[in-house]
């Protein structure tokens, strides 16, 4: 018999049977204790430490459950073979593993990308995991359907139907794990063999995940409520992706008959379809919300696709498309088996954030937030004199400041630089094709910046370029 | 002034201040408080309606946060203009909102799919979520890595080496949300023009994706060492999909001269790569666990693609690839700006769940757990008789059963069918292909059953089978 002394200690934070478990545990690693050698009794152990039977018999238990030692009846415990159990070493970090990102940090920084992380809910979201993560325990950690669970499509349906006017049954919903993701889903679903249109400038992360996909992807002009259907129909494309309740990054809002014109070149052409991408809808400060395109859609020409991601929080990994049903059976066909990229504890919480309430609370709140930084920005702006013009205003979470003074972006965003402020230039958001040189468009976004801080930046950007 | 008359009920356990803040909100809905109108003073509504004052400043505090009354210095609240708030109803949901499968329903299921979700190690993973949404918090939901989190990649790395033999720095994982979503991936970056192999029988999820999206796919034979190589050549493929640690689902394990003759293929082209898919490769139950065949690459020829689904949950939707160096530019140049599949809480829990020692001892407890089903499983066939030799055994959650007396598989399945317990055929694992027609192969999963359930289904299946 094996006789164990371990040392101890009552006043650490670690209870008595872990201490007991770790040391006859690491006994067995090191091959201090030879595997079939017998291990004491339990009533023997707990006499020689001087601890409860029932502490040792649940160090035991531990060591049992995981495979270091077995029992035998009537004989005891014994040291099992090891060599198939697992050993993973825990490398100790220094610090944060913070990679280098090599980009300087700006004291005032004016991305158009942002979103206020400080407003995200997470108390109610914390709350809501605790409840998720209780309820339905085993159900929940099986693979779910491909789609996503049909409440979480339920309550986008909803959601969708009495905030966007986008009409569709929760069977034409697929949950995904961020907007790339759908995408490439959607290029699979599509097949190849299409031609992808998509406006200049424009959302070019779109862009790039088409023509890296192998589609043949090509960009048509716009004016000031869109894109130019006949410039469309040259092009001969057969799949539009258009921006139409504001355009990223021009903040244009595709009206009415536009969007007819839209549809009808769609419905020419059984293989014609139009994607919209609902991107920043949420945000209007003026006015009714501005439905969706897919609401008018009669013909099944329009496959929708939004997210979560811009009005919880971008790590919330949840975006949804919403297919027409002429499309749905090649989803099935092509990859309906395709399993769900989204965890079923992290739909839940969604689900029932959006059926509890909180989730129209929380936009209501952003818009709130957004609309009184979007208003400071703007009166501070137009006290800045009359360099540039201004527009998108009233929606999304940028302006866009036309300068017709002549100097180039680089120069702008130089001078914005040295004076510690980081502002974007709206050529990044171009594909390819040679821009109109007549005036310079630098972007200023507000939803990362309290108040306070705005005026400040405006401050120093009027330092920064006004002669 | 507008007088408000609230039927506050303090007994309830909704909060007065939310109970004042709803009714308010409801009634400025409909309209019944139109907008411009004064609402009344804290001070006077507190005293109307016997409340402390924080009560209502707290109440209208929410309002205002939510953009349904203004404040307007030294003249009070107004109610806003609110066509643009959202206003999301919850429809009640009669029930759960369960789809309907179409599925029998089965006392006994031996699904190799199965996962033993009842040792989820719920309270663990529900602390590790809670510590996870206080730390850092603007920081995690920010969008990060598109490969992933530094921090999960160091300790997915650090696992892979000690316990598989993978080695790989934490730059060349990606973290995704699903084998599948990976694969989808992967194919993007190999581009198209390539010819992939796979064994026969083997895993069809992976079959049908290479299939559907456009990808020439072929089966090469196996024998009982696994890939035919010299086949493999005549194929004309230039990527070979196996499973050498475990195939699915015949459980054939590469030994290690396959493994170098299959390296040398690989070796012989540029173009040429092995994806090794090393699912379920956890689970040995006899000797050392057989490490992966990516560790003995010198040349970059292996793309190693692993999960968390089998060993903690299929809905937890973690998985990795590891690509070697002569593919990473190319996922950069081609994929680099997907946006990570994964969130980024999920990702920290993960980490922390690993490096924190959890990973390990569960691991060690689910090999426990299913290694005395699958002992229970294997003595209780041994007594069925001579029917069937047994293979796959000690390894993996599944064991197959290969009939030589002549009966069909759809008998056999039929017949335990109808004492309500489920089995599964081999053929349903073959790509197109015709069967060895001498013998009929039904396999058994005891993941998700007990070693009671066990026993007692072994009995139905004696009673359905044997003559």
């Amino acid at each position: 018999m094996y006789e164990l002394t371990i040392n101890l200690k009552p006043e650490t934070k670690t209870p008595l049977y872990e201490q007991i478990y770790g040391y006859i545990k690491e006994e067995i690693r090191k091959g201090r204790i030879s595997s079939g050698e017998r291990l004491p009794s339990t009533r023997a152990l707990s006499r020689h430490l001087d601890v409860s039977r029932s502490t040792v018999e649940l160090a035991y238990e531990q060591l049992l459950s995981e495979g270091y030692i077995e029992s035998q009846p009537c004989k005891g415990y014994f040291v099992s073979q090891i060599e198939g159990l697992y050993r993973i070493e825990q490398h100790t970090h220094n610090g944060a593993p913070a990679e280098i990102s090599g980009r300087r940090k700006f004291s005032y920084d004016f991305t158009p990308n942002g979103v206020d992380l400080n407003s995200f809910p997470y108390n109610t979201w914390r709350k809501l995991s605790r409840e998720s993560l209780v309820e339905d325990r085993a159900e929940l950690f099986r693979l779910g359907s491909p789609q996503g669970d049909e409440g979480l499509r339920n309550a986008i349906s909803n959601y969708l139907h009495q905030a966007r006017g986008v009409e569709c049954t929760p069977g034409q919903i697929i949950v995904g794990a961020g907007n790339d993701y759908l995408m490439m889903l959607l290029c699979a679903v599509l097949g190849t063999g299409h031609k992808v249109a998509l406006e200049n400038p424009t959302y070019k992360q779109a862009y790039r995940l088409f023509a890296n996909l192998s589609r043949e992807v090509c960009t048509v002009d716009m004016d000031e409520k869109g894109m130019i259907v006949e410039e469309l129909e040259r092009s001969g494309s057969d799949i539009a992706f258009v921006m139409p309740s504001h355009q990223y990054p021009l903040g244009t809002v595709m009206p009415i008959r536009r969007r007819m014109e839209l549809l009808r070149w769609a419905e020419k052409d059984e293989g014609r379809y139009i994607i919209e991408d609902d991107y920043d809808s949420e945000f209007r400060y003026k006015g009714k919300p501005i439905p969706a395109l897919q609401g008018y859609d009669r013909n099944g020409k329009v496959i929708y696709i939004g997210t979560f991601s811009k009005s919880i929080a971008p790590a919330i990994r949840m975006s949804y498309l919403v297919l027409p049903g002429s499309l749905y059976q090649r989803y099935r066909e092509r990859c309906g088996f395709i399993s769900s990229t989204v965890s079923r504890v992290d739909q839940m919480i969604l689900q029932k954030f959006i059926e509890e309430g909180y989730y129209e609370r929380h936009l209501n709140k952003m818009r709130a937030l957004y609309r009184s930084r979007h208003d400071t920005l703007l009166s501070e702006l137009k006290k800045m004199g009359p360099d540039f013009d201004i527009s998108g205003e009233n929606a999304g979470v940028h302006l866009l400041l036309h300068f017709k003074d002549g100097r180039s972006e680089d120069e702008l965003i130089r001078l914005a630089e040295e004076k510690d402020v980081r502002v974007y230039g709206l050529s990044e958001y171009y594909v390819d094709c040679p821009r109109n040189t007549e005036e310079t468009v630098i972007l200023l976004g507000y939803a990362n910046m309290s108040e306070e801080k705005i005026k400040k930046a405006v401050g120093l950007l009027r330092e920064a370029w006004c002669r």
